[in-house]
């Protein structure tokens, strides 16, 4: 196929031509539904082979067909065929450190993350909290220090919001010099967005008073490094929650049980989890996340410091690393965009490495501080292909390409320093290289 | 404190007047919000005396603050805690019958399902299907009949959407003629609500063609009783979707995995799961479900048939039949409404059975036959109280009093016919009586 007819338009398999949205086989949408297309069983502009005709009547029963099934549990969990749809895990002999999971977007689908696969991070394992003992308190410059039961607090007005939550650490590997074959869980997987429910900050804030001396607070959570971030009063008075319930059950053991701070937008490390204490102070505790791990050198010689949003970022979840394409035709691209600042505006991906961009859909609703979900149609031709997403949000925000990036910000110098990476808070775009031999690579593009 | 007061006015404990919503204690959400309010630790007008004034620092550490907790697991589940919080089970023994397992609404929050509490139905076990084996055929009166495989599948453009699902028989235990004294999750857990993801059924009819003599088509699944029910062309046409994954991951294995038939508002049986067939005809299939259980005899001794749709519902899940309240002072009621036509309009919510309603708030976003999460502060002054939830759609269809539900379909007869229950679709106002100890009953009011 020449490449003018392919930037132009592009055929089905009834010899109909579709609009292209953008170089290199992204199809407008709108131009694709509703055409009565073939995709199936059409070599090559179609999906693919491996659609056939349907058998004669009767159907073939399937072993699973012949059986009575598995009995039914009280809690259930996924098929023993998706087994590899599990968390990385960064120690997993349990050693006496930090222990990272990460989640597998390049398995999943949609915008919400089943909480058996919501990413973690814990300092001093997974401790074991009996909610009937845990007890929350509120101090510091307030007008009525309060200590509050669980059985309280589960009595006070409640919302819930979906809201994703980023580790600020999130997509360092993209800080290497060279593009690590890694695949989307391994860059970008310490990201996850779920339904919280709890209680507004701001309510139980009611209840203690406020000194106007307090301009911080500083969270401490009940694990044993007693894990200690500052965040500035107005995030408190804005949408900071205490969340109990995360898609509708209690949290997870490892995302905090039973409860954690919700800063919507912010650092995941300041989302405090197993949340034992608040204290309002006048000056930020300056605890070691946010004196030292968040506050990294930049090329300038400076640092960072209360760098505290997770700024515009998407990334293509499907085609991705470690996924291969079983030959030319007709695909989807789909992926993850979101912003600390609020919703997602638009999300254009380009397949020719960002010579041509098209505007993919956005999954609805669009929501403030959460996963949302896009979508482009592309047929590959087979020859190869450069796939990338740049997001903007509702602020007129852009993901910035890594080259704007790493000038800003750097990338890891080798020998490495005593931090792997020289910062957090990484959000370029991601490039994934399709070969003809359907293997996708990480690339920088 | 004088019935005249409580109906009209309520006093926090720093003496501010509460607007009164409706009688026995409901309180305007608006007026409850942004008045510093002192509900913990004031005896009787607050939450209740488990708040108490914080402790002097440092705070005393539990035993978890102290050791270094468990490992993190690829796949994590709820805290050893929360063991009550799950489905409880029609089969537990695993005999060779159907199995059905309901959702403790009683114990969540917020409008997600999370997938290990998704209710199910199964009649032949949880079949046990290789993704990779399984096959999906689309034929009957359509062009071009074509079989599919998962993978093929994967490759056609998604949506996502979050519906709820409900079994036609949910909240039948309201048929008996005396209010059971059950949990919510006894009487309404055949209802749950998820993000799915998947092929919308119009696109892969896009691919076979339709011959115009198709009014209906038959959905099959690949279990060993190969369920087996007739939907409406127009359904298909609108927003039947076939689904593969359930808040971001795979199918649960007893929610249809690899792949269901998702029909938005439409009764659970015919979400066909494990599907394996979809036969275009022109007339329905009559299968047992819908020629004898989801066609059950009325009182005028005429028969529903092709009664397809989950009509607007509502119930409180918080105070509900089993847990009790501890003592006087502010509660939230919190619920669940839904419709399967549409959106909820409003809930209006009521604390002496019926006498008086005041409007309760709606979690956004409002979506479409999905669950929506309502809510309404309510101050218990300890003495009887009757609650109940009544939900509009934004059609404009209400749900009927139990005396209204009643007359028009009938309630059980003793001896009990075959069939324990005279019909489905029960989706009458709940009531839950709250006494002076506070206790909560199953009322009829």
């Amino acid at each position: 196929m020449a490449k003018k007819d392919r930037n132009a338009k592009d055929r089905n398999a009834r010899g109909q031509t579709l609009e292209a949205a953008a170089g290199n086989g992204l199809i407008d949408r709108r131009a694709l539904l509703g055409r009565g297309m073939v995709f199936a069983g059409a070599m090559g502009a179609g999906v693919g082979p491996s659609s056939a005709a349907a058998g004669a009547e009767p159907l073939a029963d399937d072993p699973w067909s012949l059986e009575f099934g598995d009995p039914t549990p009280r809690y259930q969990v996924p098929s023993k065929f998706e087994a590899k749809v599990a968390r990385t895990l960064s120690n997993p002999n349990h050693e006496p450190r930090n222990s990272h999971s990460r989640t597998p977007h390049h398995l999943l689908e949609g915008t919400t993350t089943p909480n058996g696969l919501h990413f973690t991070i814990n300092h001093g394992g997974v401790p074991n909290i009996d909610p009937d003992k845990h007890r929350l308190v509120i101090h510091g410059l307030v007008k009525r220090p309060l200590e509050f039961t669980f059985e309280t607090l589960l009595r006070y007005p409640m919302i819930s919001r979906v809201s994703f939550v980023e580790c600020g650490g999130n997509s360092a590997p993209m800080f290497s010099p060279e593009p690590l074959q890694e695949s989307v869980q391994a860059l970008h997987g310490l990201a996850s967005c779920a339904e919280w429910t709890g209680v507004k900050l701001s309510t139980l804030l009611e209840e203690t008073g406020i000194d106007p001396r307090a301009k911080w607070f500083i969270a401490e959570g009940a694990d044993s490094p007693h894990v200690s971030r500052s965040v500035p009063m107005k995030k408190a008075l804005d949408d900071a929650m205490i969340a109990f319930y995360q898609n509708g059950e209690r949290l997870m053991p490892g995302n905090g049980y039973p409860m954690r701070l919700l800063l919507p937008g912010y650092e995941g490390n300041m989302n405090v989890k197993f949340l034992r204490r608040i204290k309002l102070v006048e000056q930020p505790g300056m605890s070691m996340y946010e004196s030292r791990t968040y506050a990294p050198i930049l090329p300038n010689g400076k640092a960072y410091q209360f760098y505290f949003l997770q700024e515009v970022k998407s990334f293509i979840t499907s085609p991705s690393h470690g996924l291969t394409l079983k030959g030319p035709g007709l695909y989807e691209i789909s992926g993850i965009a979101y912003s600390g600042t609020g919703r997602i505006e638009k999300v254009m991906v380009s397949a020719d490495g960002g010579q041509s961009w098209a505007q993919a859909a956005l999954q609805e609703p669009v929501l403030s501080k959460a996963f949302t979900r896009f979508r482009m149609p592309w047929r590959w031709n087979g020859g190869p292909a450069t796939l990338q997403s740049r997001a903007w949000d509702e602020a007129g925000n852009v993901q910035p390409t890594r080259a704007e990036f790493v000038a800003a910000r750097g990338e890891l110098v080798k020998p490495a320093p005593v931090l792997a990476f020289p910062n957090q808070h990484y959000n370029s775009i991601t490039s994934w290289g399709v070969g003809s031999n359907g293997e996708v690579k990480h690339v920088y593009a």
